[in-house]
C-alpha cells in the first residue's frame, strides 16, 4: 500500500469519477472559529466517495477475472459504488444485502444494474451465500475498506485535497475525515503524507462507535461493543481493518468523537450554508469542526462530507433543529 | 455588451468565485430521456450565481468611485451577492430591502457586512430612499440584471459550461437557464455564441410569470400581469431588461414554462439524486428538463441550478412529494 498505487488509481478513475472542489462558507468559519474547507464527496457518483474505491478496485482487476463479475456485501454506499463501477465496466455485480436494508438503497443498487441477493440476518449467513455464489460463478469479492486497491481509490480524494490546499497556501491544518473501517481515512492520510505533509489527518466518529479513537489511544485495534445504535449508519463499522489500521496508527492525529445530535446539526448547517445534502455519517467530520473545535488548532480546517444518501425523513429531522 | 467583457470579468473573478463543475446522475437521465448535465450555481458563494455578477460589477468600477461604496435594491440573492462582493473589496454596501423580506435573507445580508435599510412597501418609495442615500454618500447603484458588467459576470457561468461541454464532446444540446430578468440567460447565451456555438440557450420560467417566453414569441418585451403568486420568488421579475432583451431575442430558443409543483418535484430530485439544495426558482430549469422533455431535442441537455437559498419549510414541502 503506497502512494504510487494511489496515483495509478487516480489515472484509472480520472475520466470516470467527479473531481470535487473545495467549498467554504464564511458563516461556517464563524461557528468553527477558523476557515472551514469542505470536500463534498456527497456530490460524487452514487452520492458518496465509495465509488472511487469501487472503480479503482474493478479497473485494477485482470480483465479475464473481471469479466466473470464481482460480488460485494453491503447495505449502503459501497453497494451502490460497486454496482455503478461494474455497470461502467460492462460486467455483472452481485450485491448481498440484508432483507431489512433501507428500501431505497435496494432499489438504487438494482437500478445501477446489480443483481441484489437478499438474506435474512437472523437465519442466514451472508458469508455462506457469498462463498457459494463466488464459487459457482467465479465472482471476485470487492471488500468495502480492507483492500489495497479500494484504499488507493479513496486516496485519490487526498490527492485532490493536497492539490487544492497547496494551490491556496493552506498549511498546518487538520483534515478531518468521517471514519468507519478507515478506507477513506487511510487513503487520504497516505496521499497527504507525500503531497501535503504539513496537513494532519484526524478521524471523526460517532459516540459509542469510537473504535478508531480508542485504538489510536491504546495503540492496538479496539472494537465497538455494539453493532447498531447510531444514526451515522455509514460509519459504525466495528473496528479498523488489518490493512487500514497500521496506516491510521502511523499517520493520524487524535480522533474526534461527535454525538448524533451534532451530526444532525451539521447536516442542517450543510443545508443552510453549503446547499449540500449530507447523510448523518457523512456529516461527522463537519460536526467535529463546528462543535468540537476546542480540540482543533490552526487557522484552517479541511473536512470531508463523505456521503449524502439520506432518507427524506431523517433529513427533515435535521432541518427541524434549525 | 460582448464576449470580451465576459472574458475580462472571468479574469477578475477567477480567484474569488467558485469554478463549479458539471454534475450528472443516471437516474435523472432516465427521467429526462437524455443525459442531463447540471451546472450547480447553488454551490456558488452566497448560494447563487448572483455573486458572479456582483463581484464583476464591483471589480470593474473605478477605484475612487468604488471606495465610496455601493447600493442595491433586493430582497434576495442579489442582495447577498453584492454584500459579499463589497466585503471582499473592503467597501461599504447599502442594501435597501422591504421590511417584509424573509428574516433569514435580512440576517444573511447583514452578516455579510452590508448595511440593510428596510422600507415599508405600502408607505415608502424604495427609489426615493435609494436616490437620497446615493446622493448623500456618493454610492454607486448595482442593478440586479440590466447592467453590462453584471451580465458579464453571469456570463462567466457560460464560459465554464462551454469549456466542460467541449471537453466532453457535448454538442447540439439545449442549455436551459432559470430566467428572471435575463442576466444569467443573456450572459450564458453570449458566452456560448462564441465558445460553444452548437449549444442553444433556452429560458425556463414559472407559469404565470412567463414574460420572456411570451416576449420570444411576440418578438417584443411582454410583461407579467402580476408581481407575486409563484413560489419561484427568485425569477418572477416582471419583464426582461432593455439590455438583456435584445440578447435573449437574438440568441435564445423557445422558453420552457413549468409549474410550481414541477419546481418542487425537481427540488426533490436534486435532493435525492444530486445531493444538492435547490430553491424553487433555482430548480426551474431542471424541472423543464425532467417534466417538459417532449419540447427538448438531442442526446444531452444542460441545466443550471441557479440558487439554493430556500427556507427549511419550503424544502420540507418538496421532500414530502417523494
Amino acid at each position: 500500500m503506497n502512494i504510487e498505487m494511489i496515483r495509478a488509481a487516480a489515472d484509472r478513475i480520472k475520466a470516470h469519477a467527479l473531481r470535487t472542489p473545495l467549498l467554504n462558507s464564511a458563516f461556517l468559519d464563524e461557528v468553527a472559529g477558523r476557515r472551514v474547507w469542505i470536500k463534498p464527496e456527497c456530490l460524487q457518483h452514487t452520492g458518496s466517495f465509495k465509488f472511487r474505491g469501487a472503480y479503482s478496485a474493478l479497473s485494477a482487476l485482470d480483465p479475464d477475472t473481471r469479466a466473470k463479475g464481482v460480488i460485494a456485501f453491503s447495505s449502503g454506499n459501497h453497494a451502490q459504488g460497486v454496482a455503478l463501477a461494474a455497470k461502467m465496466h460492462g460486467i455483472s455485480a452481485v450485491i448481498v444485502m440484508p432483507s431489512d436494508a433501507p428500501q431505497l438503497k435496494i432499489i438504487n443498487t438494482r437500478a445501477y444494474g446489480a443483481e441484489v441477493v437478499l438474506y435474512d440476518r437472523e437465519t442466514e449467513s451472508r458469508d455462506e451465500i457469498g462463498a457459494r455464489l463466488s464459487a459457482e460463478r467465479g465472482l471476485t469479492l470487492v471488500k468495502p475498506f480492507d483492500e489495497p486497491q479500494v484504499i488507493a481509490g479513496q486516496g485519490t480524494t487526498g490527492l485532490e485535497i493536497a492539490e487544492d490546499a497547496n494551490a491556496m497556501g493552506i498549511q498546518n491544518a487538520d483534515v478531518i475525515v468521517c471514519c468507519g473501517g478507515g478506507g477513506l481515512t487511510a487513503g487520504i492520510a497516505l496521499a497527504l503524507e507525500t503531497d501535503a505533509p504539513t496537513l494532519r489527518v484526524r478521524p471523526a466518529e460517532p459516540a459509542g462507535f469510537d473504535d478508531v479513537a480508542r485504538s489510536l489511544i491504546s495503540g492496538q485495534i479496539e472494537r465497538n461493543p455494539t453493532k447498531s445504535g447510531s444514526i451515522c449508519d455509514a460509519i459504525i463499522t466495528q473496528a479498523p481493518g488489518d490493512i487500514t489500521w497500521p496506516i491510521l496508527k502511523r499517520l493520524c492525529g487524535p480522533a474526534l468523537v461527535i454525538s448524533d445530535d451534532e451530526a444532525l446539526d451539521a447536516m442542517a448547517q450543510a443545508f443552510l450554508r453549503l446547499k449540500l445534502v449530507a447523510e448523518p455519517g457523512g456529516a461527522a467530520a463537519l460536526a467535529a469542526a463546528l462543535y468540537r473545535n476546542n480540540g482543533i488548532k490552526g487557522d484552517d480546517v479541511i473536512v470531508t462530507i463523505s456521503g449524502g444518501n439520506v432518507d427524506p425523513a431523517m433529513f427533515t429531522r435535521a432541518l427541524e433543529r434549525l
